[in-house]
Order: C-alpha cells, then structure tokens, then sequence
C-alpha cells in the first residue's frame, strides 16, 4: 500500500477515472472537480472591506478553494468597528462576497459561527445560509 | 460609505494599520496574519491517495488558505473503497495531511462530519480532533 500526496505529474487520465468511481461511493450526486481543476493555482482570498470618511469600520473575507466536491468559499473573519454597529455594514459586506461568488460560479459557501452569536445568525440566515447538520471539528496547531 | 473587494494596490500600509486594532475587537489573542499574505497565491490543496497493486482505493485532500486568522487547512472528501474498510487506510491518509498540515506550519485544521458517521468521528477525535461549538453554515448554488 503506498500513501502520497500528489504532484503534478501524479495526475494520469488512469488515476481520474479511477477516482470517479470511488467518489461516487461517497456522493453519487454531484458534479465532480478534476484533480487537474483542483490544483490549479488561483487567486483565493477575497477581502471586502468597508470604509468610511477614510476609517476602515468593517472588513470581511472569503477564502476559495477546489476539491472533488466544489468550488467552495469559506466565509470568515467578519467583523465591524463597535461605534458602526446596527448600520448594515455587516450585510453590505456579506452581500458583497456573496456577489463575488456568484460571478465566481462557486458551488457552496460555507461559515461557521458561535451558536451564541445571534444577531449574526439572523443575519446569515437571511442572505440564504443554513445550518447544515453537520459538526465542525479543530484541530489547533498554535 | 464606500464598500470594495480589495485589490492588490489597496493594500497600503495605514489600512494594515487600521485593521490590526479593528480585528482586536473580534479577537484580542490571535495572532494575526497580514492582508499581503492572505493575497499571496499559493499551492492550494493537497491530495493525498492510497494506491495498492496499481488501483486507486482511497483519497482525501486538504485545501489550504489565508485569512486574518490564520492559515487554514479544511480537509474535505476523504473516502476509501467498499471494499478496503477497516484496515486503517482512512487513518492513514488522515495522517498525510496532519504531516502536511505540521510542516508548513498551519495554524488550525478543520473539517466537518455527519453527526451519524460515528467511525470517521472517532478517527478524527483519535488524532487530536476536537468538535467546535459552532453551527456550520451552507448556502448552495448548485
């Protein structure tokens, strides 16, 4: 049995259609990314940042990656200055990335937050997010 | 109120300078990593296969990315073939990543799992994973 990890030259047409099958055990449903697709290089954070009278009061971001499954982006680290909260800056900034992934054709976009952050939760719920049932696992390195 | 997807000319010295007190504000104790690295282009997701007498009977992959609050790896569609179940394959491959993960110094590993998939549940835990109190967020495109 040998384990690797993949380099480019690894990425044989044997070695993808060998991985459709064994994909479709997992989830025979979805349109599957090539292993070419998924290590291609791109461009993978997208930051919005909102500003006023040249103060930044808000920044928010979007991190895109490929695997067998998507073209996925994972929301994170959105915040908005305390003085400038209850404006809808938080929204403006959501509405932004989300616009991003359309044009961008991404297949999910995914978020975690803290089951106690409601007003955020609303939030998310009402630009179209929803629980998935599913738990987040960590594993922290520092 | 001016609300903008960065681009790399927008990423000046005084909104670096902005952000690291407006970021202090959703976390005071992280260290975190600057705009121009999140926008560096890397290598983005590691596949790691497991390949016994030329055929293709197991994959998972790690997409990596950069945001404020670190860098990230999320570990995604790890399957093994039926027909190779509980001989340790998926631990193995699991543990690929985790190498990956410890050299190129991530800060976190995530991933998320149906509450039912109580084995691959076990695994991750087995390997230092811990559940996070947070609801996982979806919204599909597709």
């Amino acid at each position: 049995m040998e384990i690797k990890i993949l380099q480019a030259p690894d990425i044989t047409a044997r070695l993808q259609e060998q991985l459709t099958p064994l994909y479709h055990q997992l989830n025979d449903q979805l349109r599957q990314l090539s292993l070419s697709e998924i290590m291609e290089k791109a461009p993978q954070t997208d930051i919005v940042v909102a500003i006023e009278n040249e103060e930044l009061v808000g920044i928010a971001m979007m991190a895109k990656y490929k695997v067998i499954s998507g073209h996925k982006g994972m929301i994170e680290d959105v915040v908005v200055s305390k003085d400038h909260r209850g404006k809808g800056i938080g929204r403006k900034l959501m509405e932004k990335l989300l616009e991003k992934a359309e044009t961008e054709n991404l297949d999910d976009v995914l978020l975690f937050s803290g089951h106690h952050r409601t007003a955020a939760i609303t939030l998310y719920k009402s630009l179209g997010f929803q629980l998935k049932e599913s738990g987040l696992y960590i594993k922290k390195y520092s």
